[in-house]
This record gives C-alpha cells, sequence and structure tokens, in this order.
C-alpha cells in the first residue's frame, strides 16, 4: 500500500486525486459516492474522467430489485437510478447493497470503484477485486506472521525485545497499537527455504521472548481463543457484570457458536440485583462496598453457583465521570474469574473515560480468564 | 477539510507527503508516527524536513513521569527518548499519553504534529490546535444544523425529501450514512440575518418531511435519547438479550449517569435462563420455539415483572452463522418492548452477518422503545 487519498465530494477534487493516482500506482481502488443521495456524484465523475457516457444496464437493476425484496421494501426512482452507471470494461454486482462496483482499465493502471459500505467494500474486494489483481499480477502470497499481544504496554513491549529487532534484512516488522495490546506483524520480502527458516525463527524468538503476552497467531479477538479453549475443554461459561455493563456478554456472543458454552450474563446495575440475582451478601456490600475485592468475589462465585458453569467472570467498578468517593477513584475495578475451581481476582486502575473504562475492564476479564485456563500467573 | 492522505511509516513517503501538503494548504495536521517503537519514525523525518535537531525536552520528560507514575507504571529507556523532540516553535504538551504534539510554522503555513491514539488526538486538538487555528485565522463558528435519523433507508429518505433539497444557495447538505441510519448535516455558508433565517427554515421544513425518523438533533445515539426521556419520565428499565448477547445492555451504559434508571439486564442464552430468570413458559418454547413473537413478550414481561421496571427491552433471534432451521432463517428476529403499560413486538429479518445482526437487533430494540415512549408509530 502505498497511499489513501481521502477527499470531499467535489467534482474537481475527484478529477484531480484520480490524474494523480493514476500517475502515481498502477492499481487504484476508490470508495464511495456511488449511492443514490445527491452528494454521490463519482460516477458523473467517471464519465468525465474516462470520457464515457451513462447507461442503463439491465442485470444490476435485477440485483437491485432482488436485494430489496429479500428485505421486503419496495422499489423507488433513486433504487432505478442506481441501474444507470458509466459504460466501464466490467460491471462488479453487489450481493450486499444497491451499489454496482465498477472497473476500468487505462493505460496499464487498473481503477476499480466500490461502495463506501464497509460490508459491500469486504464483499467485492473478496469476489472480484483481489482475484482480478492476482490474475494480472500474477501474485503470490507473501509469507506474513502475526503475533497479537496484551496486558503489556507499547514501550514495555519494545524494550523486551529491542536486542532482537533490530537489522533484519528482508523481514518487515510493523508494531501496530489496538486497543487491547499491540499487534506485531511480520513480513517476508524474499522467498528462499533458507530465508523462509531465518524469519520463523526470528519470529519465534520474539514470541518467546514475549511469552504470556502472546494470546494468538490469528486473526482473533481473546473472546474468540476463550471460546476455543472452553470448546476442547468442553467448559461452560457465565458472567457477572457491573462495571463493563454488558459489553464481556457482548464480546463473548460475537463469536459464532458461542451458544455451545456460554450460559448466561447477569447484568447487575443495582445493588438489590446484586444481592437478589447472585447472592451477594448484603453485609459485604455494606461493609466493603458494591466496588470492592470481596464483591467481585462473590459475584463470580454466584453467577456460577447459579448455572453450574465450569468458568466464570464478574466486573465491578466505577466507569465514571459520576460515582466516586474519596478512597475509590473514578476508573478504579475489581474483575474476578474462576475456572475448573482456580480462582483469581485483581484490582484496576483504568482513567477517566467512561467507555474506554468499560472497553478495558472487558478485555482484562477476558484475560484473567485465558490466564487461569492457561494456568499463566 | 481539503484532503486526508494516509502513507506508510517510510521517510521518503513522509517527506513527499509533507511536501504535497504544505504547497496545497495553510494548515496541515498530522497524526501517528511519535511513538516509542522502532517503526515510529516521524521525529527524525521532521528533523530533515525542518532543518532542525533533536533536543531533550524537560518539561515534556516530566510530562512522561508523571502520565506513567499516576498509571503506577515505571519508566524505561524507551520513555525517555519520547522526551527528546525536534526543535520546534512551540509543544503541545500530553496530558493523555506519552507523546508530545510539535507545532512548527514555515513561511505561512501552519503544520501540527499529533500522535495517533485517538483520544490523544482529541486532546490535543481541544487543547491547542483549535485555539491556535482560530487565533490565526480568525475563525468564527459556522453556522450548522445535525438531524439525525434512524429507521429509514438512504435512498427512501432522499426520496421523501427531494424536492425540497434541490437548488439551496449558502446551505450545503451532506449526508453522512452511519450503521444506525443517516445523519443530515446542514452548513450555512453565509452569514447574517436573513439568510440565518431561511436556513433554518429550510432545515425545519426537512425535518417536518421526515417527522418520526428524526430522533435527534444533537450528537447524541439513540440511547442517549432514550435516557433522557426516562429520566424526566422517571422511569427505570430492565433488559432480556437473547439475539443481541448483552450488546443492548452495553450501549444502555455507554451513558453517564444510566444507573439512574437502568436496572438489570438478563443475558438468558439457553432456554433454561429463559425459563428460570424470566419466567418464560416451557410450553412457549416447545409450541412456538425460542425465536418466536410468543417467547419475545413472554422475556419483555417476565424481565419487566422481575424487577418491577416501568420499561423493558427484549430481543430473540438467529444471529448466525449456524442456528437456522427451514422455517426461520438466520437474520430472524423478534424483539418487544414495553413502557408505562403499553407493549409492542415486531418481527425483523436482518442478513447473513452475525455480528451486523447483533447491531440491527440492538438498535431496533431502543427505536422500538423510543418510539412506545413518545407514542409513535
Amino acid at each position: 500500500m502505498e497511499r489513501i487519498t481521502t477527499i470531499p465530494d467535489r467534482n474537481d477534487e475527484i478529477l484531480k486525486a484520480l490524474e494523480q493516482a493514476g500517475k502515481r500506482a498502477k492499481t487504484v481502488i476508490c470508495t464511495g459516492g456511488l449511492g443514490p443521495t445527491p452528494d454521490d456524484i463519482t460516477k458523473q465523475a467517471l464519465c468525465a474522467y474516462f470520457n464515457v457516457a451513462m447507461e442503463f444496464h439491465a442485470e444490476v437493476f435485477e440485483d437491485i430489485q432482488r436485494y430489496l425484496s429479500n428485505r421486503k421494501i419496495s422499489l423507488n426512482k433513486a433504487n432505478r437510478e442506481q441501474a444507470v452507471i458509466p459504460q466501464c470494461d466490467r460491471v462488479l454486482r453487489n450481493h450486499r447493497g444497491t451499489a454496482p462496483g465498477l472497473y476500468f482499465v487505462r493505460a496499464d493502471t487498473h481503477f476499480f470503484f466500490l461502495p463506501g459500505v464497509p460490508e459491500e467494500v469486504r464483499h467485492l474486494m473478496r469476489k472480484d477485486v483481489l482475484a482480478i489483481l492476482a490474475e494480472i499480477f500474477d501474485l503470490r502470497p507473501v509469507k506474513t506472521r502475526l503475533l497479537r499481544t496484551t496486558g503489556i504496554a507499547e514501550s514495555r513491549l519494545i524494550e523486551k525485545i529491542s536486542d532482537l529487532v533490530e537489522q533484519k534484512p528482508n523481514i518487515r516488522l510493523s508494531f501496530l497499537p489496538r486497543f487491547r495490546g499491540v499487534d506485531l506483524r511480520f513480513t517476508l520480502n524474499r522467498d528462499d527455504e533458507e530465508v523462509r527458516r531465518q524469519f520463523d525463527n526470528f519470529v519465534n524468538a520474539v514470541k518467546d521472548r514475549l511469552q504470556k503476552y502472546v494470546f494468538t497467531e490469528l486473526e482473533q479477538e481473546l473472546e474468540g481463543v476463550i471460546g476455543e479453549i472452553l470448546k476442547q475443554k468442553g467448559y461452560s461459561l457465565s458472567v457477572a457484570e457491573s462495571f463493563t455493563g454488558g459489553l464481556l456478554g457482548d464480546l463473548i456472543t460475537n463469536v459464532p457458536g458461542s451458544s455451545e458454552y456460554f450460559l448466561a450474563d447477569l447484568v447487575t446495575y443495582s445493588n438489590e440485583s446484586k444481592i437478589e440475582l447472585l447472592g451477594v451478601n448484603p453485609e459485604t456490600l455494606k461493609k466493603f462496598g458494591a466496588v470492592s475485592e470481596q464483591t467481585a468475589v462473590e459475584m463470580v462465585r454466584g453467577v456460577q453457583k447459579r448455572f453450574l458453569s465450569d468458568c466464570a467472570i464478574a466486573t465491578t467498578g466505577i466507569a465514571g465521570p459520576s460515582g466516586a468517593t474519596p478512597d475509590k477513584p473514578v476508573g478504579l475495578c475489581y474483575i474476578a474469574a474462576r475456572a475448573g475451581g482456580k480462582e483469581r481476582v485483581k484490582e484496576f486502575r483504568f482513567g477517566h473515560d467512561r467507555i474506554m473504562n468499560k472497553r478495558r475492564g472487558a478485555i482484562a476479564g477476558l484475560e484473567l480468564l485465558r490466564r487461569i485456563l492457561l494456568d499463566i500467573r
């Protein structure tokens, strides 16, 4: 990837950007501006740029009719106009929306125009764009490896591996900070057996150094990794949330097939619901408060007992901005987890942003469970 | 905004992009590449581009020490190096992370370099960048208005208002499709009393035409709007989720102060938990299935009864990719809501993507409650 350019919906800007990109690259992929609203002017701009006319495309019209009728939406004038498209070298038919993709070849530059909705971009990239490019440029897959980490700050991570990562010819290492932690992506620039072996040795050495912080080498998140461990062990999971307000359940149920191991999640925002649903002792709430190690432990035990699950996670804390007391600041959070008879509870001090705090808490809850399951300290 | 350019962490690309942007614009804002990892090379590139040296900055070092000690993280070599920065016209001190922002003026172009973490970008934009720009360019606020919609497709929306929106001098209307629905942003290009009145009349006419689909004029989401209605009416809310797996609770608790009205959320993924926690009749599950109008209604009544809440929402459906039966496809979903004695239940047919289905279901649940609360059909 050489460059991404983002411009406003203005004819002169579209023409200028196409001109510049066409000079710079052999492949230009554009997204957005193909929809039915008046600020979608890309189709008109393409007619001017490529010097072609608009035409009604019967197959595209059928796609649009099918797409809408599946959703029980009636066809209107704006939808019909979406089947009127610039004459191009190939129409990329869209099964996830109403705007088709367009493909043009000029001199030896390949232009792709896709709608802007992320789901539709992914669909057309997978179905058409990558196949066309692979054929034209005789592309072969690049060797890459991924190490996904969590629970370690970027500066701490680099300190741990700085002596390893200096000067590696043929290998590119990118540090990709995510909310959950840093992803390390290794790319091999040359490809023969000897270099391949060096590459794997190098990645393995980095992985070895980072140990417990690496939770996967695949394009999956913590909840996916935990799901696999649970399925493998035949374990079930239940959750009790206060601090994270449903986010843990949301993440866990993002994983296809999670209903195999995920039983239930009780989001107990009030003290009464903690007592009634989880069996938290009112005395504990009175003596230590809802935001305490003791309450977190009673929550995780309570939810596990209630659903007879093998594993459980519980969160309690002050997400903010209100709710702080002199000795309990915003961001204070207790997370408890249980798996196969083992139990851990941990205190966290997150920041001031409510949404960030919830996200940090959910990730910390998943990571605590992963570490118990894999017996990592 | 004229253009956004995204480039790889390569010295030649950084220099080329700065050169081009400096020619094109009077203000250039750059983000990312200021961190402690080896692929963060922007500071070195800036020394070359602006022909300046690096220097240790004592105040920045204090900021870093303070930031880390607040988080109980010990200082390391990489952190100390973050206080070594190119000589610039002004350092933009960062209280949300370890990399400071940098400000350069060359000829009459203003360059800002900010770290890439979104929270830190927002912090430095608000604290420094906007203030500097407002002073230099004597900027005054532009008059804008926002109409946020949900429950209507983009093509349907444009059909409803197409006769209104043609040819309005001085007014720019942008259609911003969000997952939840289209945002309409109106911007006034000229500013005198007469034009202002026309502007408001125009926006009001559009709003009038779209009626029930406009849920707010503010920068807030459905869960925030519902929170305000609930607080105003003194109503409480409980939720029972199957299809959405915790996402509804997550959205509701994203709103600061939601603990005032939000009591609890029972994520009942198994049939047993629907029976035991919500009092769904086993006969109902047997006769109509967990994914049915009848089950949705028993879920919403059950959770409302259990917590004696004024309002309740319940979701049940097949999020996919598995779980479909011949007469119940992936994406089928029933949502029920109750408020102040009124009850509605609605069938939805979403798509094939699990994560999208959950998001659509959560939004549909919030919207159903909003419409009951405001007596909108």
